[in-house]
């Protein structure tokens, strides 16, 4: 079983390094861009025995801990058989 | 138009602030953890004018180029309409 957990900046919060990957990309010629975000990505592998539920209980949990803060960033997590 | 774009560690790369998550989910008591690795996550907006084909051209383009180092990383695109 294997989670992949999105970390995102809310939106309305800054992204300094998203405007300068986007600032990046239009010096190199690509002007059809609105804008960039940038967020993290985490994929977690859970031993044999952990079934769905429980995988999906345990990176919620570890997102909300450990990977994301809830004062400025979202998750998702989605789960893979 | 929007891409999602996906960098992830190539497998074989040591990723070694992913093993520090892991670690931390170990003490926060998270035992049924095979694995956790690192990646970036990037949301990438098109202005109204441009097509799927190009939106996928540009966001591969600038993957390749920008946001992701094809030594040690992979990566994928997802376009959303």
């Amino acid at each position: 079983m294997k989670a992949k957990v999105y970390v995102t900046l809310k939106k309305g919060v800054l992204d300094p390094q998203g405007k300068a990957i986007h600032h990046s990309a239009e010096l190199m010629g690509f002007t059809q861009l609105a804008d960039i975000r940038q967020g993290k990505y985490f994929e977690i592998s859970f031993n044999d025995s952990v079934g769905e539920a429980e995988a999906r209980e345990a990176a919620e949990s570890i997102s909300r801990d450990v990977l994301a803060n809830p004062v400025i960033e979202d998750f998702s997590v989605e789960i893979e058989g």
